[in-house]
């Protein structure tokens, strides 16, 4: 254990040291001219998204996107590229989905639809019933069976507008869409549709994972969302005609599990080759549009990290590993496999960063870590000041390298400008012209200069062989 | 003149005080609530740009954009809503512009082009010359007129991609549209091009002000703007055919001066009504797309700031002035005539702050004061912490208010996120469908609480009456 003075010393000469080092804000400054004037990440992103598009588990182009990845990673001279095999989940959307309203025989309107991402399908010639609005899961409960029986199920609460971080918004909702199907069912309603995770009134539907649990296969009814606008209909044409049917139609499948990878890259530490520095985000996608933001952005960003390094000639001390996460959307599996195996081989990882949150302008990053690690963070709030990067709080880091957490390390998640995230976030525009070159190249010398200061400086409170996990 | 010990006496108060008063944190929370839950800052831009549309000085539009303006003011409730006088240049762009590179008799390229605003026309077939191309116009100099007499100067200096804020990049090279024409036509120049104001590589031509000065009508040569991707490929062309020929037609026009106005409304201040502070945007805007960056949405969220004062019950006690003002895209009368009629008043302007760099997400603002005045906005910044706000520098404001500074008084001028801003600007498209509601909307409240607090506190240093302006 590292005696408590050794962190009051880093401490005081901390807050003497206010202005940030001429070396480190040299460096800094160098990732970023790099970035802007040379960076490579946009034309990774059109690569990813243009020509190979979404990426869903167990999809070709999930595995066209791994082949591809680790031949770009090949080809920046990293030391060491490789594969870590990972058995993902293959759910498969099958012909686009179909809805209506019907208020009387004949009278009908469409509505945008999208089955939500595990979710089975409907009989063939589609499921129609009488709809019951919610506004949430707790309310199920309050107009039990009698009410719900028969029905399917509509969970209308929106996102929460006036919160500033919209992510914020979307964890008030989600729920919904992954529980509400499984909880419905308990109450006898034969179907589940949902207001799209989406702060904007559009016509785009937003799919997303659900999950039945342990539930009963024949328990199990079929979820999907309509768009918001459509949401915004069915909710006044209910209170016309409570009576109202809606008719849905899919015909997605689960099928069995497949192996696909996760891709890894690293520059070998030259002082520390033990200390690994993960930096990642995930190379699946859904289906719909073509992943841009979500996360192709944090694929390119992350692989930008590498290269960044390998232009500007910057020889790490510790060892850095570009991580791309496989399955994080319906399944986290990579992110899982990957702390496994970091656990098997005994890996010592003191520091990781996922950017899965939008290829928007930076804003900062969200630290989990102890209070002595976040004092250390703080110090090095001066140097990102010119490049306008400001927020630096603790909360989350990002969902693949969550699994990594112990009592020692530090995990960090990019925050971009969150604004626009939920209009393009599992519907149809999630796509490359909705990334912005700069604002792209931004995060990725933001990361570049996070990762650079942990090489550099290591944990605030090193860990101590002994504490090695 | 206020003894130095009141001022130490703030500051000293002010650093005891480093919690926000949770008077102010309640009403600014209430602001960015009513802005994002019930705003009509989008509702407005959405008639403005689609219904109205564009509104260069002197068209129909602009005329549409003050009639409708005033009677949307006179809706909200205010004190006073009124039109102040502006005379106005009037320019027409005429018949779409034309123009190709012709490599060799027969072998030609077109090239997406705008005459730059103020600029003359080319005869009517169009002008055809050789280009000789250049990086700024302190190259004019060194090439001398041997070398330009005769030819189209291309004026090719890109904007520095590696600064932070795009604003600074153009104001580094905005020179070559500005005076790029007045200077070469001294050399013998028979026509300018500039390769567009645009950070991005696109096909869309970048038009904004020019001038002549007070060259001789005869000396007075065309200036057009071509798109990023015509201007590589121009300069690569050049490369490999130095002798090639660049022809262009445009028939534009200036007519003599029209009136327009200025809009303005007002709530009347309860307890200091002589002090006044101003908030505004620039109502006029180019002729290409719908000018809902440039300066729609400035618009909207100064008259915004007035109606969510009124939708909160926010009764200020200094008088709050939205003033829209006319022609600042090419001659800035709108704002002179507003400083020239405050002053012929005696009126006292203590703030004033606009918006015109977009309707992006906002970062904070620039202020033009003195120390003791920066030291209190300073002591605000916690208030905005909640909302992402963080920039707050010592800077430029806005151009329509700049002519309102003296040595008391102070301006600020809102900065939104800048990466976006100059993929739209003064281009065909800056539309609508560009900005994003929630965006707008945060600005608008970003607006109103700064507002909020100059009128809650006032000046640091209050303006002696006998030093009144």
């Amino acid at each position: 254990m590292i005696p408590r003075y050794f962190f009051l010393l880093f401490m005081a000469s901390a807050m003497l040291n206010a202005q940030p080092n001429p070396n480190d804000a040299a460096r800094i400054n160098q990732f970023y001219d790099t970035s802007l004037l040379e960076g490579n990440a946009y034309a990774w992103l059109d690569y990813l998204t243009n020509r190979i598009g979404s990426r869903l588990s167990g999809s070709l182009g999930a595995e066209r996107a791994v082949a591809w990845t680790k031949a770009e990673l090949d080809s920046i001279g990293l030391d060491r590229v490789y594969l870590q095999d990972v058995k993902v989940p293959k759910w498969v959307r099958g012909p686009k989905e179909f809805a209506l309203i019907e208020t009387a025989p004949g009278v009908t309107f469409n509505v945008p639809i999208t089955a939500l991402g595990g979710s089975v399908a409907t009989p063939s010639v589609g499921l129609k019933a009488p709809v019951i609005e919610v506004q949430g899961i707790e309310e199920l409960k309050e107009l039990g069976r009698k009410k719900i029986d028969g029905k399917i199920v509509f969970f209308n609460r929106p996102m929460q507008a006036n919160l500033i971080s919209t992510f914020q918004a979307y964890s008030g909702c989600v729920d919904q869409r992954y529980s509400g199907a499984r909880e419905a069912s308990k109450y006898g309603a034969v179907g589940v549709i949902l207001r799209s995770m989406n702060l904007r009134l559009d016509d785009l539907p937003h799919t997303g994972a659900m999950s039945y649990g342990d539930q009963k296969v024949s328990k199990r009814i079929p979820a999907a969302a309509i768009s918001t606008n459509a949401a915004e209909k069915l909710s006044n044409l209910l209170k016309l005609e409570p009576n109202l049917k809606f008719l849905f139609r899919q015909q997605c499948k689960t099928y069995p599990d497949v192996w696909s990878h996760n891709v890894i890259g690293e520059i070998t530490g030259s002082e520390f080759p033990n200390e690994i520095i993960v930096v990642g985000g995930h190379l699946d996608s859904w289906d719909l549009g073509d992943g841009a933001h979500d996360d192709g952005a944090g694929v390119v960003q992350s692989m930008e990290v590498l290269r960044l390094f390998k232009a500007s000639g910057y020889k790490p001390k510790r060892t850095i590993r570009v991580v791309l996460f496989m399955n994080e959307e319906n399944g986290l599996r990579g992110g899982n496999a990957y702390a496994d195996n970091a656990l098997l081989a005994g890996e010592k990882h003191i520091f990781a960063l996922e950017s899965d949150a939008g290829g928007f302008t930076p804003r900062g990053f969200s630290f989990s870590c102890s209070d002595e690690e976040f004092a250390q963070v703080e110090s090095w709030k001066p140097l990102f000041k010119p490049y306008l990067i400001h927020y630096f709080e603790k909360g989350g880091s990002g969902a693949d390298i969550r699994p990594l957490k112990n009592k020692y390390n530090v995990l960090a998640g990019l925050r971009p400008d969150s604004q626009r995230y939920f209009d393009h976030h599992h519907a149809e525009n999630d796509t490359f012209d909705a990334v912005n070159k700069r604002e792209l190249e931004l995060g990725a010398a933001t990361m570049a200069s996070l990762i650079y200061l942990y090489d550099t400086y290591g944990l605030a409170q090193p860990i101590a062989s002994e504490l090695e996990q």
